[in-house]
């Protein structure tokens, strides 16, 4: 039996249609896109045609479309990259963002900047009271995420960046969880910067996109050639370009919200054999659980079930090298040590129902057997 | 008939055998490679593997690659990491270099370097005694590529190597053009750092690496996660690293040597029709003619020839935006409007000398018809 895949927000499979898109792209359409003959303008044609469906995806203008590696250098693209035109003062990151927000961030320190983290509640949700009263600050730039990877918890971003504006302030969002789990509108959140990442929506690794205000100027940050008007040199990825597209343009009719149903059954199961569950009480993404079993570790009963055949994460795949606790549970008040026993389920279009029964009762025992063995340990 | 493609330093078709090896990262090994679980090993574990035939074919070490997402990517992040973490002094590039170091050299400025281009010959080759008088100046890095992607002229980079070592500077190359064309050997080079990429060699798109020797202290350009080792953060893109592994793989078994006859049949012809050939005193890759006809426009012959069915290029893809004439030309003293006439050739795997010899016919009806059609204009 091939184990059952729980660790949606770490990366997801890529939809066999997309890949059917894209391997026209591996074969005969091979030409580099800046070229002029008959194979670079096939290359650029789909190019443009794949920034198109990646704007239709967002409600952005395919011209507010910049084509990056990822989101990882999308984040850090915008980050640094719109700092460096302004003079600096506070950039403004929620205390839960991903680490390719809050790095970038804190380096701008060694520009002169002052970096404030935004505090969220016992929930994970940002404090808006709190961010206005950050916000007094003179403030060039805040980043908040529009739903965080661990704990799939959703912000107001719109609201929040109503205040960032009032502030003066340029606002960015980091919305790679979100996308093709819950509507994304560029417009409606308000903001002048999103970030969208391909290999979260049954996409291709090594692609996402700057969804970017085109007011606003921003320095590149990987130079050379002209390629994305000048934002970011580089040959264009041409198939993972394809597949992002086509990825995109299966979002809406694949909401994450058929995966509601799974979803309450899991938490109602976590629930019953005594699990925290965290972000509870705050809007969260229709996939994501998160949760501990007080005294259990979070990397133990990982490594348990896989061995059992069900593929989950503690905390999220970016941090799976340290054995700290997770950042955004302790930013939520969370105790070290519960915070230690984080163990987060991403479910996706590719799980069952039957999946999430048996997940609860293979559960049930792993957490029995470990149990007793804590308490042969004392 | 589908069309000859001439253009393989711009970008080559990928390898169906790549392609075989990456198409089960696209299907059922699709984890993340920073996951626990058993996806997630094997996706780790193909990094790895990937990660020694990259090594393999360049003679390093499989813990001196580290992966990015392209050439220009590489190149980036060695220029601006390496000068991030010296005082600033002069960094040292040829004036032949791809904008992709060239650019981030310039950039350097902002933060108090000074930049100076080495000078080269008629024929392209870098003047070693001028780069040695340049390098009295206290200097921090230089940055010397193996191959020109317009010209194919080789450096003798071991030999400036020296120099730069001598002089107390870090000293880099970028072998993009070389790699896959010629024997390229990361310790006999000497250098410091050294950039590869994968989608000149019939890998894919959308991966490079930086080849760093371990000693060096270079500041990561893109922060979040602590992928590989910390230099580059962002989800690895695992089905184009195992396809880069794979091609490199292929690389020692086909070489362009098999090219030189087709090559030297090309600019026979091409001379026996009346083109300037550059340069053609130096040592170049066996797979790249370029060449002008005097008064015939590059960028003309290069859409006569692509109607012909012909796919060859005038100048370098990253360049191809413009109409401006080749820098590099320009910095072998050709002048403007010479350059303006370039047109490069550069064979492949795939072309056979039928293909040569039916081009140069070609060729020749489209120079005549040319000629006439600007004789007429007169």
């Amino acid at each position: 039996m091939s184990p059952a895949y729980f660790d949606h927000n770490a990366t997801t499979p890529l939809d066999e249609r997309v890949l059917q898109a894209m391997l026209p792209f591996f074969r005969e359409r091979y030409g580099n896109a800046s070229s002029r003959h008959e194979f670079g303008r096939a290359a650029r044609k789909a190019v443009d045609e794949a920034r198109e469906q990646v704007a239709d995806a967002v409600g952005a203008h395919p011209s507010q479309v910049y084509f990056v590696s990822g989101g990882t250098e999308a984040n850090n693209l915008l980050i640094k990259g719109a700092a460096a035109r302004l003079q600096p003062s506070q950039v403004a990151v929620s205390a839960v963002e991903h680490p390719s927000v809050i790095k970038p961030a804190q380096e701008l320190r060694e520009h002169g900047w002052k970096v404030k983290k935004l505090a969220v509640d016992h929930d994970g949700r940002i404090d808006r009271d709190e961010a206005a009263n950050s916000l007094r600050e003179p403030t060039g730039l805040v980043s908040v995420m529009l739903a965080n990877n661990e704990t799939g918890v959703i912000q107001d971003v719109a609201s929040l960046a109503e205040l960032a504006r009032d502030a003066g302030a340029l606002v960015h969002t980091d919305a790679v969880q979100a996308l093709g789990k819950v509507p994304v509108n560029f417009p409606a959140l308000n903001v002048h910067a999103m970030t969208v990442s391909a290999h979260k929506i049954y996409g291709p690794k090594g692609v996402g996109a700057l969804i970017l205000d085109k007011r606003l100027d921003i320095k590149p940050q990987i130079t050379g050639g002209e390629h994305e008007k000048g934002l970011r040199a580089g040959t264009e990825n041409v198939p993972a370009i394809v597949g992002f597209g086509a990825a995109c343009a299966l979002v809406a009719s694949h909401l994450a919200s058929n995966q509601m149903q799974m979803r309450e059954r899991m938490d109602q199961g976590l629930h019953a054999m005594g699990a925290v569950l965290f972000g509870n009480g705050a809007e969260r993404l229709p996939n994501t659980s998160y949760f501990a079993f007080p005294g259990i570790e979070g990397e133990t009963l990982v490594m348990a079930l896989d061995r059992a055949g069900y593929a989950v994460a503690s905390g999220s795949a970016c941090s799976s090298g340290g054995t700290d606790p997770s950042p955004v549970l302790l930013a939520m008040q969370v105790e070290r040590e519960l915070a230690r026993c984080a163990v987060r389920v991403s479910l996706g279009r590719s799980n069952e129902m039957s999946q999430v029964e048996s997940f609860l009762q293979v559960l049930q025992d792993e957490i029995f057997k470990l149990k007793r063995l804590a308490a042969l340990a004392v």
